[in-house]
């Protein structure tokens, strides 16, 4: 398994007047989890995109436990379970706040697509390869 | 079942730089969807409020099938596929293009909550007259 | 004097914890503001980039005199002043809501740019055309 | 002249087809640079709701010099120009890219409103004290 750490302080906007977070800005954390998750690994998405590789993504859920604050400094832990090895990649989050009480659980899947031809395409083989040591136990 | 239909214009704002919605945005497509079903019943969410009851969403799924792109005209169908019978009330969404597309299908899990004690209450009485109808082969 | 009146409904997603609308969500209401007075014009903004012209922003200012609120069917007003003579276009707006009062104005100016080269070039001719109309009384 | 500097990463969700930050998501940064440049005081924003101090922007502008990029690490440069003496405070930003240039210019008006009362108030004795010494040849 690869996992990864990052935090972010919840802003103003991200709330609404029920006063907690509003649940379609965690697909935003999930999405700083996953960029800063890759960017760990000697990577980013942004030199993936130019490098002709898209990454949509084609399924979230999450699931709400317990509300986020304005001002909150939550932690968005970002786990690979697995190793990718056709066209899609899972990456699974956990949203805690300051106290360590989890907040948010979700699951966000993404597609490699070839910006050239629209394809599905494997995983990049440079990406591959900074995983594959976290993964020694699965069959490449 | 209950079922709604309505329609919005994607906005610049809400497109990314893979020229399509950040998946994100749905979750505001979804609440549309939920606010105008329930406008549709005679009744509004904002009303709800004012009389004491909180919505929060506890639980979210969606398949991106594919990308709605800026400008379009995009249909939401909303459908209560059963009467709420305890705290919970699950939307499910179908979004569509204006070439009948499929793009997105989600569902959105909410709890009723007492405004003033902050605990899960039943679905309240004048919501449930209100969808009964469409439910009738439904044991209430 | 151009001018156009569209209406939305302002979204829970758009409050914050001061149960009002966001400020920096007044910028995708004018957005609306401008997209639909375009389309008015027999024309779109869509068309125009596929036509090879972008318009990125490059001032925005508003005055905020009064909150919106959740679910309020606010009205925006949009107002061309004068007919963009050389590279640049602006766009005046009122937003009131359903009793009529003023909420916010604002003023937004945007270049156009060809896509191609990258460089400031005048208003579109075929957009000129359709403006030239309510501006009889404005040189050309 | 107070002064604060803070950095903050772009994100996906925060561009637009245009291939740059939307317009719009300013409001959100020059807030973070609000928000950081009070904690930095000792103080937070947070606080001073929870004190019964709420402050609504009444006033923003900003000009778009050049645009920011998905993944971009900007600098928000926020200075207080003067020592608020009224009901209101004016924070100036300044955006930067990771090669120093000057990509946005901004400014955000904000009322102090009591809670209680809903009317206007004096910058709060605290915050005027933490931001006295930084403005030692105005007159107070």
């Amino acid at each position: 398994m690869y996992e990864h750490v990052t935090t972010l302080r919840v802003r103003y906007a991200e709330t609404d007047q029920m006063d907690i977070v509003y649940y379609g800005n965690y697909a935003q954390y999930f999405e700083v989890g996953r960029a800063e998750c890759i960017r760990e690994l000697g990577y980013t998405y942004k030199l993936m995109e130019e490098l002709g590789v898209r990454m949509p993504v084609v399924h979230m859920e999450a699931q709400f436990l317990r509300p986020a604050h304005y001002d909150d400094l939550i932690t968005i832990k970002t786990m690979l379970k697995e190793l990718p090895a056709k066209h899609e990649i899972s990456f699974h989050h956990e949203v805690y706040n300051e106290r360590k009480k989890l907040l948010t659980t979700g699951k966000v899947v993404l597609f490699f697509i070839d910006s050239k031809t629209g394809k599905r395409m494997p995983i990049p083989i440079y990406l591959k390869e900074k995983l594959a040591p976290f993964f020694t136990d699965q069959a490449l």
